[in-house]
């Protein structure tokens, strides 16, 4: 079997990461890479920053050179966040009968906030013959599909909690802009009125998806965004903080069925937590028989957790039927530590 | 859609649990249940101690009378720990052309010590149009799944501990008899020398299926078995054990790849390990980018964990492809809090 085929569209944070840990996998090659701007022309290599070695050359191209028909077993989409922004290049990709995973938040239930959209991926994709998934950390993972494998182990399920503690210490500039940090209460205020500050994106996916998972008819979902003001100083690499300040914000996510609160999303994001005594970690609080009380402590960070679930998923979205297809109705995320090929199943590869 | 009609077959501690369980599900009928011995004959609700109300009656009987060809969608068969011992019962329901969730511990993984029944088994379920699948709480998800899970977040992993803390009081006489509660260092010996003392089944199972998962090649897997050795009276409801004497069993397997330690697997069972300062509870930890450090504490408790999965289980192995199916080849497992027919693909269902 030939090697697993792999171009990644996107190649910030996270498609970098996702370049960087397949080149240290076994069955796998990156046969291209979609940029944007003055990447166009530059090497894969250069602009993720290893060495290219004996590796044949990968030039950042436009979607339109790179994507062609069956040129790859999968894409990897790591350039958006919300479904409708993504709708178009991931039906570019599909169209040229190539699996996808996406990064978008909303991608990974994107039955919850664009059902129409959600559709007609799925009629894309099985006319195609291909499949589409959407995954990372949170959604993907941490607040959700960990949640719906603790209630496997349960008779039934009352209420739920999941909560995700995190540190925003170790992001970059971008973040500490786009989460607030260091600005005013008022300033933060203003940026949630006008949209220009997001916080988290994925609730109405993660509690969909639980809900939908479970047997749970969800009538209404609730969010709400509040800035963690500091009473003291507090400084991360890129971010300050002072006194008064925001320096985080707190998310909160509610399910309602049959109109009790059945489901609780709690997480809060901020700078230098210990400073302050906070412990970060994931939390999966289930109120049912049996009752679960898990955390993973400290967290799994969001950077790495969503490099290595997208990645880890190739084969499953490989193998899978065609269509559209979330974490609940795949087989489980795992390492891939031997030959990708191993995990392919053969009918299934596109670059035979 | 007719509901989804199950057989169960063995009503001891987890068949009776799974019964019950059921009848407190949507969607889903018990239309049959086989025993042996003084239990042929009478009705199942007598047996598992639940009110008949206007439920059609349900009388225990012998596999050849109950288990007819497509005579339920599921079997639940519930009598064994071994797979060479459920053999020939697990074939007999797969040739009456109906899916099998099994909860004996070596059937969660029967490739690791019994290759060529997985393959007959296999053969034979392909053979029929139906699939199998062994589960449970452990082997099943606490020790196994839940740990490969967990990798799917990692780029990559070094080593694993997987560890169940758990206390054996709520458990009955037999239980107590199997671990060797009360007895004398001399006699657990002996127990474990003549094969008495089993111990937990399960790691042989658990190891091979984290490791096949993730694409480690095990070499070699070795198992130990100690007596907990207690310095106080220990008193639980069903159990004693005497200062000196044996409250209760420490397991412990190891998986290694390429002459290396990469597995553990830790499982101390005891009686009142509260009344020593252990505190109970499942770990999983990860060695990898990035590290895992869960813990759910106290541990899910095994019985009910066991008789969840199996149920929980039901449409999976439904829609599943025929053969033989593990826990790490199907989609996850969940609570089912709906109506189960709303899980079934109707091209499954056995009994339309
Ligand atoms: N589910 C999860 O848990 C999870 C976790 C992390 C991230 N995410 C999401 O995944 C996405 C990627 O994250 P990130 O951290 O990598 O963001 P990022 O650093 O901003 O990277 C996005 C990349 O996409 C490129 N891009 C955007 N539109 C493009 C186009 N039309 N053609 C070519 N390239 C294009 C950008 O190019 P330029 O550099 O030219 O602008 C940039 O390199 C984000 O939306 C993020 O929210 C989800
Ligand atoms: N994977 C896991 O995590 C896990 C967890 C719990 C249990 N298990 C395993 O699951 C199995 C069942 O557990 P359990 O606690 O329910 O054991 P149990 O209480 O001993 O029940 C076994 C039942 O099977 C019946 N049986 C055995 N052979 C039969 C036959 N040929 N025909 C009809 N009935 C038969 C027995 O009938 P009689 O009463 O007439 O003897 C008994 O009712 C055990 O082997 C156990 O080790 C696995």
């Amino acid at each position: 079997m030939q090697n697993v085929k792999v171009i990644i569209w996107g190649l910030g944070a996270m498609g970098s990461g996702m370049a960087k840990m397949l080149l240290n996998k076994k069955g796998v090659d990156i046969v291209g890479a979609v940029g944007r701007g003055s990447k166009i022309g530059k090497s894969m290599y250069e602009v993720i920053g290893v060495e290219r070695g004996d590796r044949p050359e990968v030039l950042i191209g436009s979607a339109e050179d790179v994507i062609t028909e069956k040129a790859a077993d999968v894409v990897l989409c790591c350039t958006d966040s919300y479904t409708k922004v993504a709708f178009e290049r991931l039906k570019f990709v599909l169209e040229k009968k190539i699996n996808v995973v996406s990064s978008a938040e909303e991608m990974s239930y994107p039955q919850a906030q664009q059902p129409e959209l959600a559709k007609q991926l799925d009629e894309i994709a099985k006319a195609n013959g291909v499949s589409i998934l959407g995954t990372g950390i949170n959604p993907g993972l941490i607040m959700d599909l960990l949640v719906v494998v603790m209630t496997g182990c349960c008779e039934s399920v009352d209420h739920i909690i999941s909560r995700r503690v995190n540190s925003l210490s170790p992001f970059g500039p971008t973040v500490m802009t786009e989460q607030g940090i260091g600005i005013t209460v008022e300033e933060f205020k203003k940026g949630v009125e006008t949209g220009h500050l997001a916080g988290h994106v994925g609730f109405q996916e993660s509690i969909s998806m639980i809900s939908d998972a479970i047997g749970w008819n969800v009538e209404k979902i609730t969010t709400s965004m509040d800035p963690i003001v500091t009473d003291v100083d507090r400084k991360s690499p890129y971010g300050f903080a002072k006194a008064g300040n925001v320096a985080g914000v707190a998310m909160k996510g509610y399910g309602y069925i049959d109109g009790e609160l059945k489901i609780e999303m709690d997480h809060p994001q901020q700078i230098e937590p210990e400073q302050v005594g906070v412990t970060t970690g994931d939390y999966v609080i289930i109120k049912g028989t049996p009752n679960i009380n898990m955390v993973n402590s400290p967290e799994v960070p969001g950077g790495i957790g969503t490099i290595a679930m997208c990645v880890n998923m190739i084969p499953q979205i490989i193998n899978a039927k065609p269509g559209l297809r979330t974490m609940i109705d795949l087989p489980v995320p795992r390492a891939i530590m031997g030959d990708m090929r191993n995990l392919i199943d053969p009918e299934c590869k596109i670059v035979k």
